[in-house]
């Protein structure tokens, strides 16, 4: 059981952006070759994430993306849950499964993907990059000032 | 996110042998056409199962499967850890990830991921099939005698 590339993706771009300096916005192709990701899979992630308002971007020569909301604004269950299609654990509907009317197994899987969310929902992404050494490894990575 | 097709058939079987009568096997045909599962996806299933020990086979004619231990000492939250090969939410190792040594994502999904394991591992599979309902439709399904 694994998210989706999407969202790994989207976690990543999010914590890359969080340790940008005030007025400073990253660029598509250093987010790709400092993640190892392509740049065409991150064209996707980046308008997803626009289009949710977690990041605005700024086109034309000089522009790039930043974060749309400050980083103790993003709730890492809601980035999560909003991005995930598939929060279900099975597809019940696939099989057109005679156990529905009366299934226990997939009220049991409901409750133990609420559970998940829920300890992703306790966490923002400010949380996620607060820790000094992975907010110096970050900016390490990026080469932005400190 | 969801569990893999192998996990989802497996806990249906389970479920299906689950309300079996004391001495009654099942056949593999009937589950596959019960269930709309492909008798050969089936038949690893069971495979995998039998190796975890949670069914036994009986072969030859009059052959069949039930399970191997009584639903109350099968555990969902096992059963789903034991099948899943990975819950790790994502794949840190794919992208050779820089952050790796300082990364606290990888170890907020790992708190999630246990918190929905937690949750399953609360039930057992007698559990799922103990409410008069679910009973008496996956006997109706099954054309078990009452």
């Amino acid at each position: 059981m694994q998210l989706t590339r999407q969202t790994d993706y989207s976690l990543r771009v999010l914590m890359y952006l969080a340790v940008l300096e005030e007025g400073q916005l990253a660029q598509l192709g250093d987010i790709a070759s400092d993640h190892g990701i392509s740049r065409n899979h991150l064209v996707k992630v980046v308008h997803r994430l626009g289009q949710l308002g977690y990041i605005v971007t700024r086109r034309g020569k000089g522009g790039g993306i930043r974060l749309a909301l400050a980083a103790e604004e993003i709730n890492i269950g809601e980035v999560v849950s909003r991005l995930e299609s598939t929060l279900t654990s099975i597809d019940c509907s696939a099989l057109a499964c005679k156990l529905l009317p009366a299934c226990h197994l997939n009220r049991l899987l409901a409750q133990a993907m609420q559970a998940y969310v829920e300890t992703l929902a306790g966490h923002t992404l400010a949380d996620l990059v607060a820790q000094p050494n992975t907010r110096e490894l970050l900016k390490a990575i990026h080469g932005v000032s400190q």
